[in-house]
């Protein structure tokens, strides 16, 4: 007996999965027990990098999740719909869902989880969040003895391959993302990198695992990196720093059980070149959990692509085909979802960080006196301070890094600071962890 | 209903699992379900660190692995007996075992799995390898769509310790092992970490799961860090090599099926400091997974310790307990171990590497040439030589790095080099990654 798969869409993923059971040598024992019995994509004429028998693809993508023979619904289309009908009919049929769809867990994974525990089945999203990298299944079971503290992930891969390239390279946002357009790292329209949503995504579905509770997207303040320039990388060397996009999930503990919440941001971040984000380059992903009793485990590897992605979603179908044969009524809770309760979330305004901000000031006199003064009267102690030489018409560049404050206090002092008659502008602001 | 765990041994990492179970806020919702409801120490009155309900500890630890209320037994005694013939009799009495002991599971695995599959039952080795990294399940379930090829780790923290403040601050090999031992960080007797059996024992556990076959621990090539001196640390960073000891794993592809096979070996490494293992000090382990089609994937965390191991420990636990709660009498075939066969191992003369070789040779015009055609004549080509000023009594050092070469190859050129008149000795001889 085999069990069969429902494979639908068979772009860059849904090639890398059916190339791997195509090859099953040297794999998971498990592989030929299972086989790709249908496959659903958008157009039949499309030319296809894997050989697949035509009698088995359809473009009638509902008839997979209607198709009684299939216990395996793998859903790989990507966006939000139809793929979130499909997986919810997949869902009402009685049939365990494979998805690689960040956006549609991050939007609808509290209708998604309630529906598959209605119904008893698994709905599996290793291949949701960095790709390759086990890091579902490692926050599902294998740290499950630990409290996780901090989870802290660089888990966009197109950002992170801007971000190598300005540090190494020097050269300035838009002719990297450019580049990167060119070399099919990023695509035409960006946003969904740049802008940070695509990590969001990813950190709703980590934050929600780490911390086992339910986390809201909205809830996630989120920052792209379109205002990091070069002068900013550079200053972040400079002071002994990188710039990456970061994933940033906490627990915030307090004595008083209500005032427990979580801190959950992206944004471009300063760190530190000891740090052991620092050195992921490129389209690298990778994610810091610090746990107890554990202290700190790092994972890492490719976030993206086709057989990063296609490896994480054959090994959310073996888990369920290893519990299907052993169990085929019954659900493993480890592999199910637990969790009922939404995260209480605290606003961008309660974090406590440190801040990089890089000001243009007219090359006066008193110019750092003024903004000591400002950043003070807010209780914003400084890290540092570097004054340049006067770049061009009478401006200067003035670099500051405060102490841990309080974002609130932070942001006040930079609205002071904004009607200093000495202040230009302030081209960028950035946390720093 | 609670899932009863015996838990034999009650030092660092018992404690540290019982303290886990004390505490479950925060960990997995499956911890409530579990009591730790009998504990088996050496000692009665050995004052311990951990509260524990003096009713429940005894000194037999038989009684309890043949307690027919006891479901799982954790062992984490350590050493090979009674802990081998603990594990035995658990399985035949029907228990689950969680195990931590890699010495046992390398030199009896074959007849502990075996057991364990004829009583279908689990034996559950994460805390055996690398501690709290959890790469034991990532080998057997997360990546089990891949081919792995290759498997290179840090997988010893006394060594890496040791090897990174020689690294840093120039010490010698005595010097930084006392200072270790001083620390807790080694060993009285260092032996089992510094000349590599600890890693042997660990790669034994990490290849089998990786290549799917079982291994024998005697046909891995080991060799400790005892050779290593602060001149080889030197002169490593001069060519851009840090220094650490490695396991390596490998899958040697050949068109005849019968020629293929896995090279395993343990033995001081220099390896790029780009390298992503390069940058993994201290006591910290790190794992490296080659594998198509995910690439490259790179695990690290702590090794070793109380939290670390108590962390692994308990994820064998509540996975075991998942699929218990679920259905009690199958096998999730994921959770088991699937291999039946041998590996072929190819013994260490068949290796191809570079090398990297510390000479001391009477400083003589022509020593240079000597070296060379020593080397030519056994199809040793070399990559960087560097000579430095004499040392002192006529010797000067002279470090070669070759290409890529066969073992074999390597070790005729050296002993041709031997019979130099010019040479006065080689003290160190170390492979490169």
């Amino acid at each position: 007996m085999t069990y069969k798969v429902g494979l639908l869409g068979l772009g860059t993923v849904g090639t890398g999965v059916a190339k791997i059971f195509q090859a099953p040598a040297g794999r998971h024992p498990l592989l030929p027990e299972i086989e790709i019995a249908l496959v659903g994509v958008r157009s039949l004429n499309k030319q296809r990098d894997v050989a697949i028998n035509a009698e088995i693809v359809t473009d009638d993508l509902e008839s997979i999740v209607n198709d009684p023979a299939i216990d395996i619904v793998v859903e790989v289309i990507g966006g939000i719909e139809p793929a979130k009908s499909l997986i919810l009919k997949a869902i009402a049929n009685g049939k365990h869902v494979v998805t690689a769809n960040k956006a549609v867990i991050a939007r609808y994974g509290n209708e998604i989880f309630t529906a598959a525990k209605q119904k008893g089945v698994y709905v599996m999203l290793e291949a949701a969040a960095c790709g390759g990298i086990p890091v579902i299944q490692v926050l599902k079971q294998s740290l499950g003895g630990n409290r996780i503290s901090e989870l802290t992930g660089i888990v966009n891969g197109t950002t992170n391959y801007i971000l190598s390239r300005m540090y190494f390279e020097g050269a300035d946002f838009g002719a990297t993302l450019a580049e990167a357009q060119k070399l099919g790292y990023a695509e035409a329209d960006p946003t969904a990198d740049v802008d940070g949503f695509d990590a969001a995504d990813k950190m709703t579905i980590l934050a929600s695992l780490a911390f086992g509770d339910r986390i809201k997207l909205e809830d996630i303040y989120r920052e792209g990196i379109r205002s990091i320039t070069s002068a900013d990388i550079n200053y972040a060397k400079e002071l002994g720093f990188t710039i990456k996009l970061l994933g940033i999930a906490r627990r915030v503990e307090a004595k008083d059980a209500q005032d427990r919440h979580l801190e959950i941001r992206v944004h471009p971040t300063l760190i530190p070149i000891q740090h052991p984000l620092a050195n992921i380059h490129g389209v690298t992903n990778a994610v810091r959990i610090e746990g107890d009793p554990i202290g700190e485990v790092v994972l890492s590897g490719p976030g993206a692509g086709s057989g990063a992605t296609a490896s994480a979603v054959v090994a959310d179908i073996i888990n369920v085909v290893a519990v299907l044969k052993s169990l085929p009524n019954q659900i493993n809770q480890l592999m199910g979802c637990s969790h009922e309760h939404y995260a209480k979330i605290a606003p961008i305004e309660n974090t406590v960080t440190q801040f990089y901000a890089r000001l243009l000031t007219h090359d006066k006199p008193g110019v750092i006196g003024d903004l000591g003064t400002a950043f003070g009267k807010h209780s914003v102690s400084l890290n540092a301070i570097l004054q340049k030489n006067t770049i061009h018409d009478g401006l200067a560049e003035i670099v500051v890094v405060t102490q841990k404050v309080s974002e609130l206090n932070f942001q006040q002092a930079i609205a002071t600071i904004r009607d200093l008659p000495t202040l230009h502008s302030i081209p960028t602001v950035l946390r720093v962890i």
